[in-house]
């Protein structure tokens, strides 16, 4: 039987010989040392090194990304980036997140000998779910908690991100459900601050919450920002569910993947990852870790949902990334009969009606969080209208017609278009 | 009473004019919007919006360092450097360090107004100290554990990283207590693999260390790898204490400022603190955090001595980055009468005899750590000789006398100039 291996991708950018650059990151990372040290046998090689599954040319460059690389002693020294696949057997770390991180994620990037280095992707074995849960309710439990079904989930977020009361929460919040959303979260921003106590504010707006449900029937998801330390998330918890809440709201850079395990453990809810902080590893094409790569990690630790940025949105992120990230949440990450950890993709920054089209149409789903702020609020007819031109905005999308052809049926929609400009 | 206020130093590089760059920096992190919205007070944004102390431009750049930024709409669009200083009320967040994270290195790293933007300093007021517990033995408790006054600890690493069982992982830990070593360290990538078990690990290890400090008086320090899970992590860290054991060691980047915090108040042993990982957020001049910053975050949540890389390293950090590091590791984070928070600095990769005057010049002080591997293993006279020559270098470094005057009377530190060629 052939052990379990665990496969990482990297983008690379080196003036060394690609097999030597590559085969420097492996040793790194599993039997190497600068010094070759007696103890670093053939057989204790064989058993535990990593191997070089794959090297891609990618191209010569012509200056190097990152400051700090190294230039080969001898030979020819041209730049060139490559994508490098490499691989671990399992009994080098076990089934550890944190573990694994170290090896696919530690020094690594430090190595002289790249000007560039950036994880791009991981393959888990599934011995992994012999250990972690994954999500306890993905996209079918959050659709199930909030009543909506075949289409995306239309949310919102509470601003000013930080100085509103619990009350003046309560307040924002009610003119919100009322404008017929199904989700509503926390700013990241805002979790338990002095001005703003978390228990006080999740009691004041779950009453709202709770009180339009007894109403209409419709409860409204609100994701509250539970992020802080152990002790505190699991009281939080506590108390939303007690109030008779639907979701939490962890800040995933915040807390750390131990954390989460163990929130997850605790959890009766879904768990909204906020990917908060996630630049500091995106951002650069050179370094860091993709959020094709990120994302499984959170996913097997038990988020639920996690942001993926929008179309045009209005940070630096480009569309093809926000879309690589939306469709890998709803990818499995484990083959069948094992179960695939897929989660929601929330959808935000800078959406309106006109998304809603060419995220359909890349997503190929109406399995998502659709999140707009301006984009509800600032609507000419009101909040309300807002919410209905961008479900009308959506149904158009899923049937297949052209927005403008729909906004002539739908006043709503047709304003939408008029207001958020491209 | 003026409130207390967190303060943070930032590099950026925008095509915007400096003040409004700053200002949305401010914003995106505080009380602002992209589309304002009617809670946004007069007196909220007073109460609550972060403030721009300082704008220090740098100079102008030809190119931006990051793709995916965007330019002014209209005037001058030249592209500039700065350091910026943004403070916030603690009425925010709270003194909460996942909370502050957030605030400080959230969704601002994705801004569109910039080009490059790290996070270079942070000023955490004192009220932090009300909730984290910071080292519980620094400097002053490690020197007490090991015996090693007035000198750096002279440590080494288990190689190779991993593939080693425990019986063998102890019989290497004979040989480098024998040859006179303080400190003994895990290697990152090693912690309970299935082949080679923490417990079983670190049981065969204090055999090994226990016996010898029964025989000699000295007990050498080893810093167990107890990354994991919380629960593990606890649990290995009581196996650690009941077998003799006086350090365990974590990766911070894999386990979370919370899971840090928890290890921390559980904790009889200081924790050494790995910093693998790092290079994700510090390789990069244009995007991520400083080991300036980042240090401080951990050292409040509980570590006692931190990775530094060193002078001539065979990482990619220049040497003024790893002094920087290092002495801001022995630098207080709090004025008296507050405790200062000091952690011992750990000096390693490619470290020999050669590199000891620079690093007490440099660093002004013996309070480090000073690891080496093949520096002491790949001595010509063996091991004890390795060590010997460390300390020989190191007191000439501190009496002033240049290490090739020191070498005539000390056949070992020759030895190991000629062995360890520049």
């Amino acid at each position: 039987m052939t052990e379990q291996r665990l496969t990482a991708t990297y983008w690379i950018e080196t003036a060394f010989p690609l097999a030597q650059a590559a085969a420097t990151m492996g040793g790194e990372q599993s039997t190497g040392t600068f010094v070759r040290v007696p103890g670093e046998t053939d057989e204790l090689r064989e058993a535990h090194a990593a191997l070089v599954e794959e090297i891609v040319e990618l191209g010569e460059v012509a200056s190097p990304s990152l400051p700090g690389s190294g230039l080969p002693k001898s030979g020819d020294a041209t730049r060139r980036a490559a994508r490098v696949v490499l691989s671990w057997p399992m009994s080098n770390f076990g089934p550890s997140l944190p573990n694994l991180l170290a090896t696919v994620a530690g020094n690594l990037s430090e190595l002289k000998a790249f000007s560039g280095l950036k994880l791009i992707d991981l393959k888990l074995p599934p011995v992994f779910l012999d250990r972690y849960q994954g999500p306890q309710f993905g996209v079918a439990g959050t659709r199930q908690l909030t009543g909506v079904y075949d289409r995306p989930i239309i949310g919102t977020i509470i601003k000013p991100s930080v100085g509103l009361s619990p009350e003046a929460t309560a307040d924002q919040v009610r003119g919100l459900v009322e404008a017929g959303v199904d989700f509503i979260k926390d700013d990241e921003l805002q979790s338990d601050g002095p001005h703003c106590p978390f228990d006080a504010r999740v009691s004041a707006v779950m009453r709202v919450i709770n009180d339009h449900a007894e109403r209409t029937g419709k409860k409204v998801m609100f994701a509250a920002n539970l992020t802080g330390e152990i002790d505190e998330m699991l009281s939080r918890h506590d108390h939303v569910l007690a109030e008779g809440g639907t979701c939490v709201m962890a800040s995933m850079n915040s807390i750390g993947l131990p954390a989460m395990k163990v929130l997850r453990a605790h959890s009766q809810l879904p768990i909204h990852g906020h990917r908060n902080g996630w630049g500091m590893f995106g951002r650069s094409p050179a370094i860091g870790m993709s959020f094709v790569a990120y994302q499984k990690l959170w996913r097997l630790a038990g988020i639920d949902h996690t942001h993926v940025n929008g179309i045009d949105n209005k940070f630096c992120e480009p569309n093809d990334s926000v879309i690589a990230s939306a469709r890998e949440c709803l990818t499995p990450m484990f083959d069948a009969p094992h179960p695939g950890c897929e989660v929601m993709p929330v959808f935000s920054s800078g959406q309106s009606a006109r998304q809603a089209a060419p995220t359909f149409a890349a997503l190929g789903s109406v399995d998502c969080m659709f999140a707009a702020g301006g984009g509800i609020l600032a609507h000419p007819g009101g909040p309300a209208a807002g919410v209905r031109a961008l479900r009308q905005a959506w149904d158009a999308a899923v049937a297949g017609v052209p927005v403008a052809d729909a906004a002539r049926d739908a006043p709503e929609l047709a304003a939408a278009l008029g207001a958020f400009a491209a």
